[in-house]
């Protein structure tokens, strides 16, 4: 039984008050399961009724009633055959015999019981329904039990709760900004990228200009911050033979999750042979490592490259740029010796800490995931030194540089520790960006060694980081973290020029080719509608600087600018200030007033 | 009967006079065809006999003595049954009565004769053996009959020839060059790049680091000359539905160049949906004009990516960098009205003339192919007064440029006039390195429009161009144009420290550590041998640049600088100095003394 948080308490508590009220509202539904979320509750329910928003306000309001009735939460432990017997007298045999089939002989078995209510649960619970004082249904889903596609879809009502009403509130208002700031929304109104699953296929992202501005922009700072760090880049292909990801052990665990292969023939009368789009560039950067023979003098090596990798999701699982097929990684590698492992994860430590300020990020969590001793050569190579020493290098690592982190025991990747860095968005939502993972196995699969001051054989450790994730969700998160409202160096387009008629379209064109010449990502508005309809246009595509072009402007020689991102620099600037105090915003990649 | 040069009468002649000395001296041979080739010509043979490079010794000696005999070229026609008597009783009957059938009904059948030696041929030839006073033979091969791998191989000589030995033997030595700059050879010596046919495939470059910096160099170029031009740049997927391709036109004509279709079913039960590997850029950049509705202020539209496409070539074609399964083109679309196809078409004229100046690319011509009007609505798209109107614009600026340029009517592509860039290296020779195209057809075929000033619909015309041809074949043609001798804005490495011995290396690494925050990518020889070896090393890797570190130096604080590309930085510099100089030379873009 794994102890739940009181958080986690409270939810799964609620998520049982949740199918104790559709039991009192609709008798004749089934209940599969209801745990507690990252986020909150749900619980999957089998009815005939179709359950409706309205459905919601009822429930939640028998709920509430259910919490007032301050009903004990109650554990009983049962034998096997007194669990059948409850479950039937309690009508719940559909789903729930099937759960209790899944309790390995010799674990406890335990009921959880509220009022007339009783479910097949581990626990744990909070004592009383009455401390359910903030909770809200939100939403309802198809579910397939157990998550397969060959069983039947169930209704899921998801559910959150928190511990005090200000919470929930909070929570809620961050739900509501969130689909204001919805990336699909807002990534449509800024013309950054689109999807044609007809013709092109789901998941599979067209970025439009203004997109690749952004794609191209954080490339850029990635290429600069990794030249400065000492990584070199490389390019490997999209493909390779079925070989290569044999050697590397992804097939056939992950075939699953990948494009099906090529098949060819490729000498007449032989064999065919398959190939797979990659779906991860580490057997490719293994293969330019061991091309050419490699000294201690060499090492550390860092390969990096923003390679395309393309995974085969569901379908029902996409979703716009956070979920897709297609994805390029801010991916490398970094070859290195045990002696020089600390230096480089620190390293890498402190280039997340750099983006993290430079985008201001300011809420962010790394969970640190260890092995466990007692499961060595089983779930966990068995290198027992490397895992000490790579680990209380780590730890070390995050204590010093006082990051928030936690840490997961039993939860490390075969070949070593791992870390999952999380992100809280400007409105406190939390995105997964990324992950950073030491690897002690991978690289004696493909034989890469280096020839140590001793002249003897050894083989590197290896670390895989990508601080940027993927363009697409980076970019989705960006998004959402800034509501469009990109710092200028991000921006697709940086400034908009305004003429308040078609008289001075000419002389705008005149001062947009100035801001060209610059490298500045300028457009005049050249269409005929009012000044009022040109600047709500602009807003819309989140345009951070505008200038009104005039009369007064042309006859000054100056510029009239309205921000979005920084006030500071509203009102009339000559020209050469404005370009002046522009370019060193941009080269600095200072960020929007409301986030520094 | 096409009308041959008179460097093509001279060659094919060759070929005939090659066939005599091999019957002469290997009477049991049976002949297939010996046509002239852009650099000489070939004859395939079946013969028992293998042969050997001594035999290309004897034969050539041979044909020296059939051209002192001074034989007379006679041309004959003759009915088809007096061909295949012709034919028996010459005994060469195993190839040429197929390709006697070749001939169409109704078309003259002709031999020509020389000496004892008789050939079916359309001709034309040089009039007497005596013409021929500079002939080699270079080299054998193996040949399937008609290219066609289920058919037996034939043993293919090759040879050249030219009017004058001096010609010849400035091919020769050409040739001789060539090998020496081989770019898999300097390939490998800079260490640019490799391929692992076993693991990832045939035909799929892995660009190492030093590989790498010459790509996104190139690609910063680009970027840099396109942003001025006024192109946008866009991201695609490197996959894509039949669908996509069906409307494009590439299905089925371009199915056996692409990889196989990697089938799914996306719907369960559903039916299984083709995804290809992209051969070709364009159907994904029309599906993003397409993607937003574009009016004619949007004109001009230049989308422009770095794609990476996939051509599946026969593994027998594939030859280093020069013939690739995995291309990277410089790739770009541009959508515009008639009106502004002029100005458009100069551009991309103008931006070709660009880049051949940063290279040092002396010598170049452009083939213009233009369609045939008898051929309106059959071998090309049915707008009589589009291809004029196009072809005369681009006459006009291929006129004006004072660009050499042929013209070759009847070539030009199903939807529109194109223009092939043949340019020569350093070392002269020839290299087909980009197509430049106008294309009438496929923006119809994908409904693109946009809505004129009348508020109408209409179809923009769209030119695929891409001057830097594919990374791949561009750096192929790089490293042997300057014979890995890179300006240094292209060079790996730009500069080597060599430290004469190792109580200088760690003041070098404070050196390199000043030049690698400028930007500059440095290295310091952390080798224990002695200079000289030094030198070499950095030699061979054809670093531009070497500064030897020594007391003297070290005193000093200067640099002594070796250069392999620009003598007048040569000797000794303050650092400052140094760097300044190599700055300016880097931004500058400034090519090495030779080719200036």
């Amino acid at each position: 039984m794994k102890q739940m948080t009181p958080l986690e308490e409270l939810r799964h508590s609620c998520a049982h008050v949740l199918a104790t009220a559709v039991l009192r509202l609709y008798p004749d539904t089934q209940l599969d399961i209801g745990p507690p979320t990252d986020t909150g509750f749900y619980y999957d329910f089998d009815s005939e009724h179709r359950f409706t928003n309205d459905d919601l306000i009822r429930i939640e309001e028998e709920m509430r009633k259910i919490a007032k009735e301050n009903q004990k939460f109650e554990r009983m432990e049962v034998s096997r055959e007194e669990a059948v017997q409850l479950l039937k007298e309690f009508g719940q045999e559909r789903y729930k015999l099937g759960r209790l089939d899944d309790i390995p002989e010799g674990e406890a078995i335990s009921f959880y019981r509220n009022g007339e209510f009783i479910d097949l649960c581990a626990g744990t619970h909070v004592n009383y329904t009455k401390k359910i004082k903030a909770v809200k249904l939100l939403s309802i889903a198809g579910a397939y039990h157990r998550g397969d596609e060959k069983n039947k879809q169930l209704q899921r009502i998801y559910g959150t709760a928190f511990a005090t009403k200000d919470e929930l509130q909070e929570y809620l208002t961050m739900l509501e900004e969130a689909k204001k700031r919805d990336h699909r929304k807002i990534g449509k109104e800024m013309d950054l990228f689109s999807f044609d699953p007809e013709n092109v296929g789901p998941g599979l992202a067209l970025w439009h200009p203004k997109g690749t501005v952004i794609v191209e922009e954080l490339e850029k700072l990635a290429k600069e911050t990794e030249f400065e760090a000492g990584y070199e880049r490389v390019r490997t292909p999209h493909l390779a033979k079925e070989k290569l990801y044999q050697t590397s052990g992804h097939l056939p665990y992950y075939e699953d999750s990948m494009y099906p292969a090529m098949e060819i023939v490729e000498d007449e009368g032989g064999e065919p042979v398959k190939y797979y789009l990659k779906a991860m560039n580490c057997p490719h950067h293994h293969k330019i490592f061991g091309a050419t023979p490699k000294s201690y003098r060499d090492l550390p090596i860092r390969l990096a490259e923003y390679g395309a990798c393309y995974r085969y999701e569901q379908s029902g699982e996409l979703m716009g740029l956070m979920r897709v097929r297609a994805m390029q990684m801010n991916d490398a590698h970094i070859y290195c010796t045990e002696e020089q492992f600390g230096d480089e994860f620190r390293a890498v430590n402190d280039m997340y800490l750099k983006y993290f300020e430079l985008f201001g990020i300011k809420k962010y969590l790394m969970r640190f995931s260890t092995h466990d001793p007692e499961k060595l050569g089983k779930k966990f190579v068995d290198e027992p030194e490397l895992w000490k020493k790579t680990e209380d290098m780590v730890r070390q690592v995050l204590d010093e540089s006082g990051i928030d982190y936690v840490e997961v025991p039993n939860e490390a990747a075969f070949y070593g520790p791992k870390i999952d860095v999380q992100v809280w968005s400007a409105i406190g939502r939390e995105f997964t960006l990324a992950t950073n993972q030491v690897d002690f196995a991978v690289p004696g699969r493909f034989g890469l060694t280096y020839t140590t001051s001793e002249n003897k054989d050894a083989t590197p450790l290896c670390i895989h980081r990508a601080p940027l994730g993927t363009h697409e969700r980076f970019i989705g998160f960006l998004i959402e973290h800034f509501n469009g409202n990109f710092p200028s160096w991000l921006a697709p387009e940086q400034l908009r020029l305004l003429p308040v008629n078609d008289t001075f379209k000419e002389y705008a064109d005149g001062i947009a080719d100035q801001f060209k010449a610059k490298g500045f990502r300028v457009t005049v508005d050249g269409h005929s509608d009012k000044l009022g309809a040109k600047i709500r246009r602009a807003e819309l595509e989140r345009v951070p600087y505008m200038a009104v072009i005039g009369e007064k402007e042309k006859d000054s020689g100056n510029i009239s600018i309205r921000s979005r991102i920084n006030k500071s620099l509203e009102g009339t600037h000559s020209l050469e200030a404005f370009i002046q105090s522009l370019s060193e915003e941009v080269e600095s990649r200072v960020l929007p007033d409301e986030y520094r």
